[in-house]
């Protein structure tokens, strides 16, 4: 039998790759990294995601998925070991909430916060605080939304965190805080010093270096 | 052991709702329904789904769930009969990837069209035939998403189809038509034949009242 391949089509600052690389990395898998240059999509990416044309794309033995949180379900499925999401269909299913709710509420709302300008800024870094503190919530005490370890909504929700933080000091506007949000300041703290989840993270000066210059581009671009 | 209780809080025209009164009849699961009057939520519905205050929620065994895709893998999880999602896990992911698209793309789309006006109407129709038009790929000849049967993606995608309809008729603009679509204009057609998903559909000629209505309203706020 022809040895199994894994490859994952990423780009060095992409939150969504991110979460991919997490995943395969907690599951010990070992997998081509294909970096792409997004001005210029490679024709790969274009054939193995034609709906959406964007990066990740993890293919398994020539099959390719896109879509960040699909793949991180179809990964938990395939390699079973440290699992993702917990077995109780109930846990499950408040886990996907989480992650759904990060990923529909809190990340559109940072992105707002980064992109936008003077009250439409504020309004934007108002309610990526309110999402936050409500994502704070699924934490419920815990040390990770998966518990005492790693799960699926810290792999999912995991770039947030320090996305957020980053965001709040281009912009000049604190997003998550200690003192309004101690649970999940502690969290992506932790978080980003867990071993694995760390060596996966780009150099934290050239993101932000990268973050600054596009966020100069959204806003020159707002006026 | 006490018997095990089921109860769905919706709302009769709401096409999430919808979602999960389609999963629990192929299920062949009984339940109590619980019509929410939206203007006044109840405070069940408050206390259940305090994020989004939306319908609809699952209560299995006192245990709330909410969003209709998570709900949907839950009810799969934990009834097995009549699958929903298929075994191997890249169909299965497909499966997640097509109702997403349905859920992120054709959804909004459609409910763009229903409530612009003028240009924007045209635009929004303009995207959700060509988002629609992307769904149609993931039919690929068969009759339903699921194949020669019914699965996760007919259930998440099927008030589309409907609503695509319904909103042409309101709007004056085709989103769905035999001619450039014929796969899922035939998908449609066949899945509401469907007896199960007959038996749950609202009334037709009551729901266009509702919804000329609600698009009356609609537009009238967007002058």
């Amino acid at each position: 039998m022809a040895e199994e391949t894994v490859k994952l089509l990423g780009y060095w600052a992409s939150p969504f790759a991110l979460r991919v690389k997490w995943a395969l990395k907690l599951k010990g898998i070992q997998y081509q990294y294909v970096e792409e240059d997004l001005p210029n999509k490679s024709p790969m990416l274009l054939q193995y995601n034609p709906v959406h044309k964007k990066v990740p794309v993890l293919v398994h033995d020539d099959k390719p998925l896109a879509e960040s949180l699909i793949i991180l379900e179809y990964i938990d499925e395939v390699w079973k070991q440290n699992p993702l999401l917990p077995i109780d269909p109930y846990e499950r299913a408040k886990a996907r909430f989480w992650a759904k709710f990060a990923e529909d509420k809190c990340g559109p709302a940072v992105m707002a916060a980064f992109s936008k300008k003077g009250e439409e800024k504020e309004k934007a870094a108002k309610e990526a605080r309110e999402n936050l503190k409500t994502l704070e919530s699924g934490l419920e005490g815990k040390r990770f939304f998966g518990g005492e370890t790693i799960g699926f909504v810290d792999i999912a929700a995991g770039w947030i965190g320090c996305w957020a933080q980053m965001t709040g000091e281009i912009i000049g506007i604190k997003l998550i805080d200690a003192e309004t949000m101690p649970l999940l300041d502690a969290w992506f703290k932790d978080f980003l010093e867990v071993p694995f989840i760390k060596e996966c993270m780009p150099p934290q000066d050239k993101l932000l270096e990268h973050n600054r210059e596009f966020h100069k581009i959204l806003t020159a671009a707002s006026t």
